[in-house]
């Protein structure tokens, strides 16, 4: 038996992060200004097409005889179904959707190797059909289940074993996250940062990047993956923050009243008895426009694990808008954090960016119903925004699921009376929170990767 | 707006709670002696009685028409329906059983104050009528959102402002912890600890004791009840463990992959399509005897914030054993835990005890599916015991539901492999999670709450 115990902290850990994050045009692999290139070269490198079909041209993919449930016939892989949804009392809290069911648990990995002294990580140039130009900066590994164990009968998960095996690595970080609570029905995926020492083959679509490079490239629009995002905002990077408005209980406390004040109750139901919504031969929509549509897509790829198939997807109807709000107390930046209920979630609420939502689904400017903040993001002048891109959210499911991402710091502070449900924390306190699952949403963690990557000009 | 910042940890606290830890024999209050005989003059001062009855005399209570599911008449409360559980593929892990839905999220608060200069915490005097002595040592406040918005109409719940009211007091510990996953679908309760500075009005009903106290009195049988006992694990007391088996990375990644490795299909399904259980007028049980019982009882109180009522229970069908094995790394104590599936867990697995059984359930000692690590601690020598006690469960939903707590040390350390679903975990580390809800189950919570108030001798 061993009894070489383990310090419960690595305090060195945070010191080579920070190196790393330092290293912004270049490491071991490419110049981060010959990255973009580099994927255009890939892009080319494959053959890839991905065409709108109608539902009678899915392959393998049907509507249920009695629920018109959207599922595969091997019962793999995610249904579409639905879901009825109420929040409080009142009818204002009712909604009925369309939803992705994915019970299973995916792996996101980015494989870390020291590269002279310099941690650096494995991205891959990988090709997803929902995304605007189809090939981004994506993890190591991001596999579902059926990936991993091969349902689909296509070539194995490269590297994928580093994550599989306990023990083979040194973990870095490793939490179940949830994934979009408006689309997925408690779908949540495994981000995992492993350090290895063993030589690790190459390979023509993986690159290895130390963090300020990626940081670097999250200021390029739809350059670095959702999947990315989400595994680098679980970095565990220091943040020298001491104080902050709300000591770290005070904010658990807050955190816990939100989940405690709201009353939920998401019910499943056949995705035929979804009201509001219409279907004809090319999409599952709402009359008004609103939200997303259902559609269906082929896709011809040559670097994925089988050459083609065809798959649902949710398409958006508009552009996002994912946006913290920033406010110096005491010279210390805090995030206006937003306590959000989405229908998929697990648990009743998790933490949002101060804004989240599509400008196009709500009334004009300053209207009834306009998101609070929205407006003062949108309008602030470009010396007050810290950071800022467009990126595409999960490429595997979305269809052209654009985000606008903003760090703003207005110039005239908020007053100290908040809405409900909003406070302020640092960028570490969300970072911890960040360590465990049911906290932080994917979109704000998606913000979160600008921070742990140093990308947000404080 | 205010600027002044807080430290993010509060490193005064630790010492006041180890200050606290210490006063064993006697506080501000009582001394730790009078406590059993307070509960027992507080028992005579009421008039309490528990009798079993006929579902046919619940008042308010009835079986739904279609679904069978026992529910209140005015929506609120609970409501006894059925789970169909899936673990895993093969028909070993599938199963269907009653279960308790209650949506609503309670509060399990005491409060603390100083006495010169040294923390107590406000416990009362309650009565459960599932507790086989009815009266036993509880949280100063105990309520169901029902309760404190007085959907059953009685008198107002004693000092529930300190913890409904933010800003009040000073938050020590504000976390949502899941139930019984056996028993309850998706229970959870807001568990806080909240110091004032306030004067506090005393009640007869109501003691002053120090954590060192509670922590002697945790040694006797059924005296702390469980509501109280799930508090007190979430005090943030300190453990002065540097190192581990594990670092907490590892450990965290341990808990990530047990919660991603089982594949769990939990679906609610009416009362009356339950297979494997039987109802008569009196019960709804199995014809093997097994697990519990659904029962119905009447109660006369006069401490009770209403009178007399009526109610359905869970009764067990035997009593529990629940129970840590600790083994020494370099000298320094770890707990065996073990990531368990429970029905009506929100999210797969949390961390239980390395036993949790009820052996009447489980063939002869040795037999193939008798609990692993059952015999070991059940034959573990009297000098290998640091913690025993008897303790009930839940008196407001659970009938004479006892469980037979151990921390035990075996003479002969374990060998190095581990059945899957098992790692060691130092007390510290297990505290840690507990600031989180969704980590560490009920169970381990109450083995817990005898290592953060001193009862278990290390």
């Amino acid at each position: 038996m061993t009894t070489a115990l383990h310090p419960r902290e690595d305090t060195g850990l945070a010191g080579r992060l920070a190196r790393s994050a330092a290293e912004r045009t270049s490491g071991a692999g490419l110049r981060t200004s010959e990255v973009a290139a580099w994927l255009a070269e890939r892009r080319a490198a494959h053959r890839f097409a991905v065409t709108r079909i109608p539902f009678a041209d899915l392959e393998g993919w049907s509507f249920a005889p009695h629920t018109g449930n959207l599922r595969h016939r091997s019962g793999r892989f995610f249904t579409v179904e639905g879901l009825s949804a109420q929040v409080g009392e009142g009818p204002e809290g009712r909604w009925e959707q369309p939803i992705i069911r994915q019970p299973e648990v995916g792996i996101l990995g980015i494989l870390a190797k020291e590269f002279d002294g310099v941690l650096h990580f494995l991205m891959q140039a990988k090709m997803e059909p929902g995304n605007p130009n189809l090939l981004q900066l994506s993890p190591t590994v991001q596999a579902t289940r059926s990936n991993y164990t091969k349902v689909h009968r296509g070539a194995a998960v490269k590297y994928v074993d580093h994550f599989t095996r306990p023990g083979r690595g040194r973990v870095l970080a490793d939490v179940l996250q949830s994934e979009h609570g408006s689309w997925f029905l408690h779908k949540s995926n495994r981000n995992m940062l492993v350090e290895t020492d063993e030589e690790v083959p190459a390979d023509p679509d993986f690159v290895w990047l130390t963090l300020g490079q990626i940081g670097e490239l999250l200021h390029a629009d739809n350059l670095v993956n959702m999947d990315a995002r989400t595994v680098l905002a679980c970095t565990p990077v220091a943040f020298a923050e001491r104080s902050a408005q709300l000591s770290d209980m005070m904010l658990l406390s807050w955190f816990t009243g939100e989940r405690s004040r709201h009353e939920t109750r998401m019910t499943s139901i056949a995705l035929n008895e979804v009201t509001g919504w219409e279907q004809d031969p090319w999409s599952i929509r709402r009359p008004d426009g609103r939200y997303f549509e259902v559609v269906s897509v082929g896709v011809e790829a040559g670097s994925r694990e089988v050459a083609s198939w065809t798959q649902p997807m949710f398409e958006p109807t508009g552009r996002g808008v994912i946006a913290f709000v920033v406010q110096r107390f005491d010279g210390l930046p805090h995030l206006l954090a937003h306590a959000r209920v989405e229908g998929g979630f697990l648990d009743t609420v998790e933490i949002g960016p101060t804004v989240q939502c599509v400008p196009d689904n709500h009334p004009l400017p300053g209207g009834a119903g306009r998101p609070p903040f929205l407006d003062l993001v949108l309008e602030a002048k470009p010396e007050r925004v810290l950071y800022e891109a467009v990126h595409s959210e999960e490429g595997g499911r979305f269809l052209n699921a654009e985000s606008h991402c903003l760090v703003v710091e207005p110039e005239t502070p908020l007053g100290s009376e908040l809405p409900p449900g909003y406070c302020w924390l640092t960028p570490g306190q969300l970072a911890a929170l960040a360590r465990h699952g049911h906290y932080v949403n994917v979109q704000a963690r998606t913000l979160l990767s600008a921070m742990t990557t140093g990308a947000v000009a404080w």
